[in-house]
């Protein structure tokens, strides 16, 4: 007999705005399955972001299929899992661990899945030569593994702290060939965007909570893809600037939503119909924006 | 907005073959709710029976609304509780937690209200003067308690393990008074159920491992009542052996179907419908019997 029946949840801090776990209720309704998504938040429970292996354990013990696994504790799991795929290795993070049958627990990241497979759908045919991309943080490493992963010639991260962008970029060089990812320092953006083909952005900036533009709006022209990685709201104020330019562009939905796929393929092993779930972050990320 | 998403699970030992998880899952089906029923099995996990404690706290941490527990649990798993009601303190036995918001853990016996439910309905009408108990364990401690609560006269115990049915006959002495209650080895069978009004069957006997019937059948006679726990199969041989005689019974389903009943309404405050359940649990113990 198949199984029908499914629990997961998502273990981080902050995270009850999070719009996947009506992501994954959502289409696993629509395909006939009981399927539960739990939030695990270790603010509310007042527990230290290294609790994570604890709550990996307690997850298994009571019979749950997987797990997201959000910031703070995307490292920290590791240690905790008993294998990773090739993504995750590469990247040394984890956002999706599944259990098998004897409580074995592996760790995928589908951030890079994700983000890969929206680009692909979203943007597939502009040019990868030159791209450059704003945050070097978590979302940022995902993204530039996606985005070298795509073929990308060389990208050049960027970030407010130059360390960590030229961490990022080391481990870039070490993972795709060396030559193929570099770091530069904000004040450089004019000179970089000036013969780039694309811009990924990948901080916080234009979120909600910290609205306004990532760069000087005057830097983008018309010759610039724009991919996004913030969702909510679905149109950034980066976006709008990039389309009013006559610029390509990519909202951060897709990457929502394509993680959100591929976990719910890993976690039940079943083809979600993403075309159904791009609609439904549009209609969940609009009922935020309305505040509904 | 009414919550509509249950995560529930059964604690114990053995538990595999449990038809409660799909009573629950059933009812909330039919009631348009979001709900999951989880069996958390001590023997498949490898933890003794003290884990209790540590599985109730990360059940309540991981987001679960409420437990069942079984044996061997139900007794060990109080001192981790915050609340009892009045059956599970009288009782000192515990088979249902509820975790209220604030994460505070609530026990209840819902054997007993299950028990005195299922009697109300089944055998409404019959004498209750005096009542021979057969089986000391936890359950009969749970429906000999549910019998004098409905007003039986007089319980009395009868055990192959002697002190097991003093010690529960005292204590039922001490919460519904002195001369409720005694108990009684099996050679003084025949005696009892001269003047008995009617049996209460609390021992393993007739379920599909232990077959059989639990007393002579020479003792049966027509003016006795017969309510049976056992469930696993409906009919059992006591049951075929009474109505044959033309006793009055009360087949185990109604037991299995009360305590899921009362559960599911102090896990969601909605009102199931005991009736559906009770048409389910004679499906689903058929298709257990039919070995489907």
């Amino acid at each position: 007999m198949a199984k029908d029946s499914y629990l997961v949840g998502l273990i981080g801090s902050g995270i009850g705005p999070s719009l996947t776990p009506a992501l994954h209720e959502r289409e696993a309704d629509r395909q006939g399955l009981r399927y539960l998504y739990r939030l695990i938040d270790i603010d509310t429970l007042g527990v230290p972001p290294e609790a994570v292996g604890d709550l990996l354990r307690a997850a298994r013990d009571l019979g749950f299929d997987g797990l997201n696994i959000t910031h703070p504790c995307k490292q920290l799991v590791i240690e905790h899992l008993d294998a990773l795929s090739p993504q995750a290795e590469a990247l040394g993070a984890v956002n999706t661990v599944v259990f098998d049958d004897d409580g074995r627990a592996t760790g995928h990241n589908t951030d890079v899945t994700g983000f890969a497979a929206s680009f692909a759908r979203g943007l597939p045919d502009v040019p990868l030569e030159r791209v450059v991309q704003l945050g070097a943080g978590g979302a940022g490493a995902a993204v530039a593994h996606a985005m070298l992963t795509l073929g990308a010639g060389r990208v050049t991260v960027v970030d407010a702290v130059p360390e960590r962008a030229a961490d990022l970029a080391a481990s870039l060089g070490r993972h795709f060939g060396e030559g193929r990812a570099s770091s530069a320092t904000p004040d450089r953006l004019a000179e970089l965007l000036g013969t780039a083909d694309g811009i990924v952005h990948a901080t916080p900036t234009g979120m909600a909570a910290h609205p306004g533009l990532p760069l000087p709006a005057g830097l983008l022209h018309p010759g610039l893809w724009v991919a996004e990685v913030v969702y909510r709201p679905l149109e950034t104020e980066l976006l709008r600037a990039a389309r009013a330019l006559g610029c390509a562009v990519l909202d951060g939905g897709g990457m929502a939503v394509f993680q959100a796929v591929d976990a719910f393929r890993l976690f039940t092993g079943r083809e979600p119909d993403s075309a159904r779930m791009l609609a439904d972050i549009a209609d969940l990320a609009g009922a935020v924006a309305a505040g509904t």
